[in-house]
């Protein structure tokens, strides 16, 4: 774990390439913006590589599931490969869908990614482990979360982030847990998203993906769980906004005071 | 008016299937998720049938509206008779713009809906019924809302729901209206769309279309009024966030306090 | 400097005609709503000559980029100027991005437009002088932002908004100097895309679309100072939130007590 990376990742304010869901986009690009990156949203596959070199880290979700945009995901990843960026990946909704898990695999074999992002349902999906998912949660199945994070890891050769009330990080050897956060992330459609992205923002400043990875997850988790701990009730409506705000200010030392990870 | 279908509802947890209109579809989404219903946004036509078949309802906004789209929302709808899931559908504009209405009447030909959800200018272009519309508003034109709504609900053989400051819901005989709401609903991009799929995720959970379409114009109208009351001021940015925010809390007591419905 | 202009706009509530970024698409919306305008926001080319016409003004902005949404932007441009329509063109990205600049120039070869909405990188790019520009943001190279709008509006025939900390309106002869704003617009991602629209909404009621541009800018720029005033800290979240209660509740008087143009 090393915070000094949110200062670091402020000072430098890397540019942040995401192929996005449609969904979320202006979300993930606000927080970008208030975790102290550039966020830009690529929606069009030409002239995909003067981008990919300008950035420092890509994201790409696949939320984002036309056939145009599976085209553009492989092409920015097959990019940023070629450039030494890396590369996030989030695979929404393969856990709940046989079709996008096809998708997702055939991606992870036209390029390497760095980290993967996803919840409990996704990642058992991508490490062949059965799993009961329903829609875009993350499913009710039982299972030992670190082995199956860790065994995602190992056949996709990359860490991976298995986020939920407490996320589980992992290169495959070692597995890191933080168990800061809040129920309120659930009712935000984005959450994860949002964090899938700023993986990457962390990732551009550091050649430690793993690094990057847990650093994400403590930043977002402590300051989502600072920000519903000031609201004292589950509004989900005033968390998002809240949660943008705090983005941008939340310090290192407001952070280690609450942080809870081993 | 069956209000015990909200506790129902967030009891079940039912997967809302929407295709969305481009403009709304985050604030849609997240409005599923606070009142208690499990959104999935769908852009794809490829795999449709996985979707449907897991869902409990499906809500089809013609917002969306590039060609691909309206296959979309075809198949979508075709499916969702196949496998007897309730299909809501919101005409978007089609009181404004010619080609829109004739989009929409072939949908309705292709297959049968549960429940349309439009303003007055909307619904009268889909009951025959000449109406002075402007843009997305629901225009200006006289005539007898009451009649209107019966006469779009006979002719599409489904429940209408004809949505303003007064809301009509019919069968085509009985006439419900209901009168909560806040003029801050017409200052909120979205609202609509996010009254036609919180109809879908009542819908899910009774075979009642026309009970469900009832329950979810007094619950939105209701949340909305009290909402606005809470605000005491005309801030269309605060609306939204609060109204996220009680949609997720408000009970059927708090409900059941301010109702106005004949 | 035209403030009734304001008064004006929400008295006659016009049409404003958008194909809008992806990324910002229900802020913008909403934006135009809140001010007292009415937003029609398209993403499909088909039957484009129906709502050209019933529109106050056209906002082109070009992060919608895919090669069908470039088809459509200059559809609606080539519409507009035949139906004498006011045209605001948003040229995002222009100055980071070569390809972008290709297209945004051969879209002005093929329609005129009455104002163009762009930051200093984007503004010199069209000018054609140097400038570096990274990602969405506004760059840092060093220039003369006068000159630099001046030659912008005098290449491409219309009224300039270089904006920025202070924003620079040029017909091309004089340049009106707008000092109001605050940084926070820079961390909402779609401050600048609203603020074009914006202007649409202006251009709409007046036929000197100078004028129109000014009071555009003044009206915004002080908005968001009074909220960021309001505020007293840097949360980007909650200045998204009540920009938007700002825009449509706040008064000539209340913008002539801050004002700062010359």
């Amino acid at each position: 774990m090393k915070l000094s990376l949110l200062n670091e990742l402020r000072a430098q304010n890397p540019i942040v390439l995401n192929v996005s869901n449609f969904v979320t986009v202006q979300d993930v690009a606000n927080g970008i913006n208030a975790i102290g990156a550039s966020p830009i949203m690529s929606e069009e596959i030409a002239k995909t590589e003067a981008m990919v070199k300008m950035s420092g880290a890509v994201a790409l979700n696949l939320g984002a599931f036309t056939q145009d945009q599976v085209a553009h995901v492989r092409k920015m990843g097959q990019l940023a490969n070629q450039y030494g960026k890396p590369v996030i990946l989030d695979p929404v909704a393969v856990g709940a869908v046989a079709y996008r898990l096809g998708v997702a695999q055939s991606l992870l074999r036209d390029f390497q990614v760095s980290v993967i992002r996803g919840n409990a349902g996704e990642i058992a999906a991508l490490a062949g482990i059965q799993w009961a998912a329903k829609g875009i949660d993350a499913g009710e199945g039982q299972g030992d979360l670190k082995a199956i994070a860790r065994s995602a890891a190992l056949k996709h050769n990359c860490v991976v982030i298995l986020s939920g009330p407490t996320d589980f990080i992992t290169d495959g050897t070692t597995v890191v847990t933080v168990k800061n956060g809040t129920p309120l992330f659930q009712l935000h459609v984005g959450s994860g998203d949002m964090l899938s992205s700023i993986v990457g923002a962390f990732a551009a400043v550091t050649d430690d993906a793993f690094e990057a990875a847990q650093t994400a997850c403590l930043v977002f988790g402590t300051t989502g769980q600072l920000v519903a701990e000031a609201i004292g009730a589950e509004l989900p409506g005033t968390f998002t906004v809240k949660l943008m705000d705090q983005l941008h200010l939340v310090t290192t030392q407001e952070i280690e005071a609450v942080a809870d990870y081993e």
